[in-house]
């Protein structure tokens, strides 16, 4: 089934193009429903029929009231609901047998209050609409506003003064989506498409509105901020989506500190269960993360507005050799590229300058930014053949403006300027932003917002070549392999059942037996070939070391005799109740670089695969990269690459270089099981993994598979 | 010799508070030389004797122009120069003749033109200035203000329309100075004290401004934004001073991307070399390190207007839960504390907001920010016994202004603003801005301030508990150590002969013996006591490891003779040139934890320490800390819990915890000698460094050092 219905995408049409609107609960009075019924008045009254509906009234801001839904001479595309809690479902009811087709739902008092009731009561609202087919946002939001039409549905009394443009936001928070968020944006000349507050998501969630301006090719890039997903796996969807369609996500998403967010119940969830988790994930669906509301709307208004970077390269250019010389350590800090100027820039600029100055990237040109020469010097630095965008740092009056506004028209390459004067300057900045050109006012804000727009496209492209993940059905001996651990009747299984469950996606395991008597283990030690390590075998005893559990490096049938004794009589006295199957005889696998391979089911967001150097490394630096399932070929080599333990797998301190082909291989490959598995399987922890030498593969050496 | 001579200051107190200026290359004109001019008109006619000199003009601006300095009637107490640069010297000579007492060179074309002949001439300038004691700032800066006496002494056309308060402001870049961070203060309501630019610092530097400012009462914060430092010793002096004085030194330095600056000679100077270095060292010296021109007043104003905070806990309340959310989780991501409601103030809020909203920490009050309880719901927020400071996040009318400002004025905690509405809003803001409540304008820039404001307090406790390390002179046998090592005429010295010298500074090694044969090399084995370790003893071979150098876990005379044969034998294979000076029998030690202590000298700060985890550890994951040196006994343990491998020594997997203590007490003792061995030792390597388990010290297994 697909995630989103053609009725849905078409409620959210309605909703954001309504035609009609009643608004319950509309007084005179500017309270919620009041400035609901002005802000419909004041912005659309020409094009929308407009219905209060409210008993003790017959007409409320000079419009005809109603008495009821019910009561109404259509059934509106749009019902803004703004009365008592208790009453909400009432009005969905009435509203959907009037024909309704969508409502907002401003009204608080359920799930943010955290009583019981009050969620079992959010709890029939989302059931009503999903039922009904009557699509609902909020409750607890503030509306939403069509900024492009002009339609604002909303109880905030703001508006954004006739500003628009590509970018559409969306907010969980109504107070943040018509407060910093729409007032800075105004104040910033940034343009809005939507403003849309969804409030608790009793129905339709941040995902939703999403998926739905994907489809709008006036809006460019989705701005949003959310408090929480009310589920993950829709958001890789709208994610994934947005890719396809060029369109980048920009995200605040709160969590950033819930660090001890999640109970930790294995050693490899404690390390996926962090906020941490959410950056892997954004970076691995293009979605770009920030953390301030200038931030957000800056960013936004520069991926909407500058074309795909031709060149990585940036160019600076400023009136003062300080402002420059931040703007570039700035834009070093961030991972940008400022090449070193051509002879031909060199020169033409020294020419204009003649002493003053400095011609290099950064350029300081002194007043020569507030001069007739300063689109020269603009024109030498943007044609500069590494070069893609030009950053200009200056607070100019209009006339530099308007060298920059056409500097920028004349060419193909991006123009972003840093403003170093003050917020409310009257001159210059008012031009700069009624043409577009993207704005920051501090150096390292500039220097992100670049670095974003950069990877975002190289991101992008990288998708459109590899694809996202795919994985395919289990095939038959990999389903009667999950059918043999789960009739085991319980979770945990021991190191040799865990291998013969993952060997079967192709992932190579140790030679390996199990044996019931000393002299089995020594006969198993013949096969296996010397030397061998010999391990309980329990699926009781999951941490054997602690049992005494495990002998390495055994070297003849004598040592493995005493060994499997030895064991044997441990296991005993560490947990007399423990089942022991005997041991497991495994051979030795040596010249192998230790690292840690895993899977783990986060609740929001799915099957998660990760991957990590092994021994101390996990544990004391938590050197690990996670990725959502399944992942691709590329995606394996960034996870391995990303931690920085990779340098003792390419050749560390002499020793030869380990085999990452492979280990990439591996990694998709356990993150197809990851998906095959899901809902079966609940952690899988490979501990070690030795990545042999280049040419020699992988070896799973311990596994532990814990299942649901 | 004290850094900072008496005249010096009184030189830069004429400076800013001068009542005879001359202005050389004032001309009618508004460029440079007319600026200044009429800056100083402007500001104090009044009260300032003001001369423009330019044999052009009989008069300039309404004001008798004189045609050189020597005609002037007096010796003004400051010269501003605005002439062409070849005369600047001429210009100086002259004055100091006439009995100028200090000088601001506005005048560019010196070293910043990267050219020879102007760095020397630049350097003229300097040698002229410190020899007559005519004391300059620059050339090639825009000149100072001080603002609080109104007083501009400045080419720059802008000024602070009055408003003064208590952050002293240093920037090396002029344009950087009366632009973004002059205009930006006033935009934002914060005062400044002193505008000072400081150019291309010929003479006086940020330092020398610096620890003028500290013996001004008015000023409480010094703000400054450096490109680099001409002495940064200097700075640490100055940074000393400002501790004990109380004042908050906070700075935006550029470097942060300068990565590869230093050329690395040895890995412990690759190490050190980076611009992190500077963050360490400010942290040690209570320098407040930020990134941008509005964080630097922000927080200037912060740290200027708010007391030392009574308790660690910050309370935030705002009309948003959306708001509120993302505030509390940009103070958790910043390390800020939340504290938990008692029961007392969750009830008291309860009690107003009767069912809307959420009385937590932090509080969601809705509609109630805006309404005459706001009071009542801050008072028992900020009445908390854990909360030190109160955040509002909010954009109310005048009405919410005049609250926050009156709970402010009737305690001691502290309360800053998050302000979420528009910066140029009208109402509410003014009045804050006004009453010195510090603002922000989104919340991870308040957080990371408020944080900076609790960690500089916290530091300057512990600082004037602890005080500044300190060492002393060495003792005579240190001394004579010295002498041996010095005296043997080469720059490396053997692992044997590094130990020698440390073991002065009361660093234990571990014990060894020279031996010339085999059978020496026996006798002193049965002496050390098995098993030892055998290593080639050569000033030429430093890496004894390729040269097949060393041999350990020798358990007999047999192996140890063994043992020396092949040691001898693989040195001169390896190195037929090489020195061999026979084999080191070492003590083998065993049951410690590796870790690396060394000794670097920065070309600009002097003597550090570093400490770090040892093995692939540091390679890997660059897991280390450095400190200027002397360091005290806090700061050696504030390094080894700063690395993240401390987890090895904190009885990492079942193994005993170590000797922490003495590892501190090691470090101390690392920095001493490294103070008294500057200018001699040019860096020491301890690696690996043995801390054996609690109560049982730490062990110097190899070391290497090299002489200058």
């Amino acid at each position: 089934m697909a995630t989103w219905s053609d009725s849905q995408l078409a409620s959210i049409h309605k909703m954001l193009n309504p035609e009609s609107v009643a608004i319950v609960g509309a007084t005179p009075r500017m309270q919620y429903g009041g400035r609901f019924l002005n802000a419909m008045l004041q912005s659309c009254q020409d094009r929308v029929r407009i219905y209060p509906v409210n008993p003790n009234y017959d007409e409320v801001m000079g419009v005809k009231a109603y008495p009821s839904v019910s009561e109404l001479p259509e059934g509106p595309d749009l019902v803004g609901i703004v009365v008592p809690y208790n009453r909400v479902l009432d009005v969905l009811k009435e509203s959907h047998e009037k024909g309704a087709k969508s409502a907002v739902i401003i009204s608080a008092g359920f799930s943010e209050r955290g009583e019981d009731d009050r969620s079992d009561l959010q709890a029939e609202l989302s059931r009503f609409a999903r039922e009904s087919g009557l699509r609902c946002s909020g409750p607890n939001c503030l509306g939403l506003a069509n900024v492009r039409d002009n339609i604002w549905a909303s109880s905030s009394s703001r508006g954004s003064d006739g500003l628009t443009g590509p970018v559409g936001l969306i907010c969980q928070s109504g107070a943040s989506a018509f407060g910093p968020f729409l007032t800075r944006a105004v104040e910033e000349g940034i343009g809005l498409s939507h403003i849309i507050s969804t409030g608790n998501e009793a129905d339709l969630d941040f995902c939703d509105f999403a998926r739905y301006l994907l489809d709008d090719d006036g809006v460019k890039v989705i701005a949003g901020f959310v408090e929480g997903f009310k589920d993950a796996r829709k958001f890789t969807e709208v994610a994934r989506l947005a890719a396809e369609r060029g369109k980048p996500i920009v995200l605040i998403k709160i969590g950033r500190s819930d660090l001890g967010a999640r109970a930790a119940q294995s050693h490899t969830a404690a390390l996926t269960g962090s906020d941490a988790v959410y950056d892997e994930i954004f970076a691995q669906y293009g979605v770009i993360r920030v953390q301030d509301y200038d931030e957000l709307l800056e960013v936004s208004q520069l991926l909407a507005n500058l074309p795909k970077p031709t060149q990585k390269g940036v160019a600076v250019v400023s009136h003062s050799g300080g402002i420059s010389s931040l703007t570039a350590d700035m834009c070093g800090q961030a991972g940008l590229d400022l090449p070193l100027l051509t002879e031909r820039a060199r020169d033409g600029i020294n020419g204009v300058l003649k002493g003053f100055g400095w011609a290099a990237n950064p350029s300081d040109v002194t007043g020569f930014a507030n001069s007739e020469s300063f689109p020269e010097i603009m024109d030498f630095l943007i044609s500069e053949p590494t070069v893609g965008n030009l950053v200009v740092a200056s607070a100019g009056a209009d006339a530099q403006a308007e060298q920059v506004i056409a500097q920028r028209d004349a060419g193909d390459k991006g123009v972003a300027f840093l403003w170093t004067g003050t917020r409310g300057a009257t001159a210059g900045l008012p031009k700069l932003k009624e043409a577009g050109i993207p704005i920051f006012y501090v150096p390292d804000k500039l220097a992100m917002g670049l670095k974003s727009l950069l990877d975002y496209h190289e991101w992008l492209e990288g998708r459109n070549a590899d694809g996202f993940g795919s994985a395919s059905a289990m095939s038959g001996t990999q389903a009667a392999a999950v059918e043999r651990v789960t009739g085991l009747g319980r979770a945990s299984l021991t190191e040799y059942e865990g291998k013969q469950l993952i060997v079967e996606w192709g992932i190579p395991v140790t030679r390996e037996e199990v044996a019931g008597s000393a002299a089995e283990a020594a006969d198993a030690a013949q096969r296996i070939g010397y030397p061998v390590a010999l391990k309980v075998n329990s699926p009781d005893i999951l941490h054997k070391t602690e049992a005494g559990g495990i002998r390495l490096g055994l070297k003849n049938g004598a040592e493995v005799s005493e060994a499997f004794n030895g064991i044997m009589e441990g296991a005993r006295r560490y947990d007399p109740q423990a089942r022991v199957e005997g041991v497991l005889v495994q051979e030795m696998v040596s010249g192998g670089v230790e690292v840690i391979a895993g899977v783990n089911y986060d609740t929001q967001l799915g099957p998660l695969v990760l991957f990590g150097t092994g021994g101390v490394m996990v544990e004391v630096y938590n050197d690990v990269a996670v990725r959502h399932c399944p992942i691709t070929k590329t995606e394996a080599l960034e996870m391995v690459h990303q931690v920085k333990g990779v340098k003792l797998l390419q050749g560390f301190r002499g020793s030869p270089e380990a085999d990452i082909d492979a280990l990439a291989d591996t990694l998709v490959r356990v993150s197809q099981m990851a998906v095959n598995l899901e809902g079966k399987l609940s952690e899988l922890d490979i501990n070690p993994l030795m990545v042999m030498p280049k040419g020699q593969g992988v070896k799973v050496a311990d596994a532990l598979a814990v299942l649901q």
